[in-house]
């Protein structure tokens, strides 16, 4: 790689990151050429999807030299997440490259059901799932890849309190953070997008870069507590957060039949 | 707690979770009094701004029962990340509540520096800095806390890269992944939110309510690489990224020496 090459390299690191700009005295002659791509990844977006889910993810993945991400939802309409943020989407199911490199799907509770009750969204999902390189997700946003028919078969994982669920979709369910089975990339709930993001960078590029983007990111985790989980949380606290989802269960259950 | 205060709490719950409907059968007087409050929190963003860093806290914070959070901005025009997620403000600074019990404020690299040397930020956050119960940020959101005065002779921390420029303004750094000085609190770098939004979470209910969002949000963190700090990532990947930013560290000097 010469120095031309480099620099260019480091604009687009530069412009991805949004760092304004740097010393030319600064040698940095160790990035390697293979960790730059030109992938295409595609983010949807729906109303009441969770966005933490998401962000996590386009933080790590919006750090991949000469990547692309687009930000998809079903109309140019603004929409408003599950905590109420509002995000304008870059592009329709239409306007998207007909062929992803990566789809990502985030989950949700009751917008995450009515998405699965949508026949554009899971249109949209058969049709980007069908030629995406890579097929994932965090939190329920499996459920919405499950309800496309995108995961039977595969390991697949999901928030705690859904994870069973996606067994009705003729998934195979997995407790775990982050779970790849083939070319499928399931996530945990919410957090684990984090997790997630850093696992797919390292897929993509290799350990150094990933850990380079966890550095920018200062992801050195300290809980104050030890609760994140069902089996380390107080179990009354359990009993609490998994009592809150009844009707998004048998909302799930009903899609799964009609499939 | 009578049955009916019990379900509108409940009620609130459940729309600050996104989440539909509970079945009336389901039990759960263990949802104490004290768990309701009526806090307005706002969150400031500007353009360049790490959507990261608003969004972990913005997913705690907007857990808080009966709580309001408003996203402010300059003007109401869209507001683009430094990532390229584009978000719609919900208030102008005008618009702001005069009194607010939490200022939250995010970092960047570029569009921080410009956010710093825009007058109408600084009076913002100056004017609801004097009123704020709590006075908060995350990774650079620091340094324009300390830009507008907030900051004077009180210990805070930043992105690892920063924190040391913190002392420019009459800060105290501390490298910490959270730090709480009388009522100023402040997170380290980007994913540093996640654990600020719990700390904070813990303060303003009690630990119990933190730890039952911190389940909900499954934040039982796995990270792939322990690469997170300049304390554990490779010695090279910390001179690569620290590298990045230099024009970062003298911009903020020169706006240090204006003040």
């Amino acid at each position: 790689m010469d120095r031309r090459q480099f620099s260019q390299l480091l604009a687009l690191l530069t412009t991805s990151l949004g760092v304004s700009s740097l010393t030319n005295g600064h040698e940095m002659n160790e990035l390697p050429a293979h960790w730059h791509g030109k992938e295409n990844i595609g983010f949807l977006i729906y109303p009441g999807f969770t966005a933490l889910d998401m962000v996590g993810p386009h933080y790590m993945l919006g750090s991949l030299l000469g990547a692309k991400t687009f930000i998809v939802a079903r109309d140019k309409n603004v929409v408003v997440s599950d905590t109420g943020l509002s995000f304008v989407p870059a592009v329709t199911f239409d306007e998207c490259p007909p062929s992803l490199d990566i789809l990502f799907v985030p989950g949700g509770s009751q917008g995450t059901i009515d998405a699965m009750r949508d026949q554009a969204t899971i249109d949209f999902l058969k049709s980007r799932g069908r030629s995406s390189k890579y097929v994932t997700s965090v939190c329920t946003g499996s459920l919405l890849l499950a309800a496309a028919g995108l995961l039977q078969g595969y390991r697949a994982t999901s928030h705690w309190v859904a994870v069973d669920s996606l067994a009705e979709f003729g998934a195979i369910p997995v407790k775990d953070r982050v779970v790849i089975d083939r070319n499928r990339i399931t996530g945990g709930g919410v957090t684990a997008g984090i997790d997630f993001g850093l696992t797919l960078l390292a897929k993509l590029r290799d350990d150094r870069y990933a850990q380079a983007v966890q550095l920018l990111a200062e992801y050195d985790p300290d809980p104050p507590f030890d609760a994140g989980s069902p089996y380390k949380a107080p179990q009354d606290l359990v009993k609490l957060v998994s009592g809150m989802f009844p009707s998004f269960l048998s909302d799930v259950s009903s899609i799964a039949k009609k499939n």
